[in-house]
């Protein structure tokens, strides 16, 4: 979406920057691994998203004369220029030569394993590290919220509203993306279908309802301009009273050949509500009209809405899914694992801080899944750096290596897969997951174990 | 940011825009009102926010010829074309005439107080819905999130370091902007710097210090290169150890004649950790050195910071304000509120749903927010269309009317001010409003008065 990915940083890594390039220390060779420390919502998996937006960013990543015109008129506290002309310049010049290593989307990851790890100089790995983040933390967390909401309705086809509510109109169109490869099957946004092929839903709002003289002549214009789409929205007067009229004009399409697609619930007690609704739906001989609900709902809402035996058969899920409102942003970081020391040997670097929950083991991992009959037994994290560990883990039966290279030198090296198969490798991965780890706060922990790591 | 804002909207806006248009509807003229049910965070304000976006969409508004080829490709269940081929040269050919009102950015506004109407064509009221919702709920969020943070910090400085959790790319951009307009004096975001002029700040992070064999060798080349921007953060490795490293480090600078600006503890006990480094800095003589704090801050941590005497005086704070992280979405709705009969007459509509906090009075509100002495009063919200009303409200003292005219059969006719100008607005605002209603959950509520409505 944007112009310039450059320029989509924060401050401090262009200080850093122009730090490292005076102190000629910028083409130092160094390792950056972005992980997470903690699975979002207290949950037992994270699903990996956002790689689509690296593969477009790092191609347009370059400085340009106006951005560093605009970097010119910065200054220090003593009013003299925050950035010398000479540095300015070397940014105008630059263009990548990293290599990216990254987890392919929709596949399942746990804390601490590297989801992507840029290696290559110093100055060009820090100057990634902002847009990097910003491009994985949220549509890993909107991604993972899907997966949640889809476990929760179990099978149910889940519809993403959530566009009107939404951080911003592209943290939408993020999310609606996220939310597919979540698992989710549709969404309300038009541009998001426009763009990633999402297949699109919408039928009325409660505005339609209300520009008729009554709820019954609403429906029945609906009907015959749009017959075959038709979803009655049957909430905006009397509820019950919406379901019959629903219903009547449900028998008149039907003497038309036209079918009634679903009745939609966006308040009140939707449990009570749907029983009504499915009863008098197969009263009426429409057993095959279903029930949408939607209204504020979440993976916690619709697990009780389904214990209380609502007979909703499609979930509208908005702002909580695209906000992902229980926790709005995945604490993902961005760290120096390694740097070339003067004699060409990778220097391990671990920020060894008071605060144990954020102590680093030093290393460079890679991270292998162990199968056995097609499900996960365990992630082993190891150092790439010791081959004998790495041949002693070979002996352990089927596995995938989940760090993929993306970019050498700057070049793209892979080709992304369409969007339907990313979907498709979330709901593999979550099927060949064992189902004990798969609850909404599960009590045991999927195993993932760092040998002869630290 | 985006091509098309008319794509930028919910199917079923499109599938009723057809519907209206088939039924020789879509010309009635109908007025929506776009509002709230309840201040977030629950507090009692907020802040208005996002006019600008909308200042740009409109214009924008436009349906273009890969859009519509698009939609042509949508089908119902009958695998139908969705939209008929008239209906979508309709939409190409369809430019908005509209008139909005809109209540100003930094405008202090109250539950169930319209912050922006839309009067005109039913369909162009409808098309636009999705669009205005997403462009001002999400700002107005951030806006009051900003504003509650600075009311926390009482005058010290907030630095926004949002960007790399931030919900998309322009999620991050939005919130830069609406935190700045909330109260917050810099951001590290270099892109809201370079397209809005906010004030730039940053240094240096963890990694910097980590690329050196040990920290006072990091913070002396730091010093080195970039002398006249000078913080460092100290909790690398061991916080106390740190601070006295960058004491020395400046003690080197002030014979230089350059100066610490500050030290930031990102990690730790912020209260202990920042008496003792202010108590270290007076006894070497570094008394306007800055102590910076950040670390998962929002408006409650700074409260209980400040009261166990911390002397932090600068507070960076990002996911948690630039996600509104304890309530990520404003509940924002847009509802029709009165279409024009045969008769060319205003009908008010309302929504009478068994859902009594959804139920809306029949009206089409004005607001004037009353003073005195410089010092909000009560908002009286009234019936437009109710002249005597109206005359009376007018012997009550100063006021402002809150709703101002934006665009005019579709046409600008308002000018929108400097980003500082509508800070500043906020700013007076926020002074102007009783102590009392700005706790961050205040026991009373600012009177808004519904007069002679329902």
């Amino acid at each position: 979406m944007l112009h310039s990915f450059a320029m989509l940083t924060d401050l401090y890594q262009l200080t850093m920057a122009q730090g490292y390039w005076k102190l000629g220390k910028h083409q130092k060779r160094a390792i950056f691994d972005l992980f997470f420390r903690e699975a979002p919502f207290q949950g037992g998996y994270t699903v990996c998203c956002g790689l689509a937006s690296v593969l477009s960013a790092i191609p347009n990543f370059s400085f340009k004369e106006a951005d560093v015109a605009y970097l010119a008129t910065l200054q220090g506290y003593d009013k003299k220029p925050l950035f010398q002309a000479d540095f300015l310049q070397a940014l105008l010049n630059l263009r990548l030569t990293v290599h990216i290593e990254a987890v392919l989307e929709g596949t399942l990851v746990f804390p601490r394993e590297p989801l992507l790890r840029v290696e290559g100089p110093l100055w060009e790995c820090q100057l990634l590290e902002t847009a990097l983040l910003n491009l994985i933390n949220f549509p890993t967390l909107v991604a993972t919220k899907a997966a949640r909401v889809c476990y929760a309705a179990k099978g149910d086809p889940i519809l993403e509203f959530g566009l009107r509510r939404a951080q911003g109109e592209n943290g939408a169109l993020t999310a609606s993306r996220a939310a597919f490869i979540g698992g989710v099957s549709a969404t309300s946004n038009v541009l998001a279908g426009q763009y990633f092929g999402i297949p699109l839903i919408g039928t009325h709002a409660h505005s339609w309802v209300m520009v008729f003289e009554n709820e019954i002549e609403a429906f029945g214009a609906y009907a015959k301009v749009m017959p075959n789409n038709c979803v009655f929205l049957v909430d905006t007067y009397n509820t019950v009273q919406g379901i019959k009229n629903a219903i009547q004009i449900a028998l008149k399409l039907k003497k038309q050949g036209c079918h009634l697609l679903g009745v939609r619930l966006d308040s009140g007690d939707l449990a009570a509500l749907s029983i009504i609704a499915r009863q008098l739906l197969d009263e009426a001989g429409l057993e095959t009209t279903e029930i949408i609900g939607s209204s504020d709902l979440d993976e916690y809402v619709i697990t009780e809405l389904k214990e209380k035996g609502a007979k909703i058969s499609r979930w509208g899920v908005g702002t909580r899914l695209v906000t992902a409102y229980d926790q709005p942003a995945l604490g993902g970081v961005y760290k120096l694992v390694a740097i070339e020391d003067d004699k060409g040997q990778w220097q391990y670097k671990a920020k060894i801080t008071e605060d144990l929950g954020k102590k680093m083991i030093p290393g460079i991992y890679n991270v292998r899944r162990f199968f056995s009959n097609n499900v996960f037994v365990h992630d082993i994290v190891y150092d790439r750096n010791n081959p004998n560990l790495t041949s002693s883990l070979e002996q352990q039966g089927a596995y995938e290596e989940l760090l993929v290279p993306i970019f050498h030198e700057g070049k793209l090296v892979y080709q992304s897969p369409k969007l339907s198969e990313i979907r498709e490798r979330t709901l593999e991965q979550l099927q060949k997951f064992p189902l004990e780890f798969k609850a909404l706060k599960p009590s045991v922990r999927y195993p993932v174990i760092f040998e002869g790591v630290g």
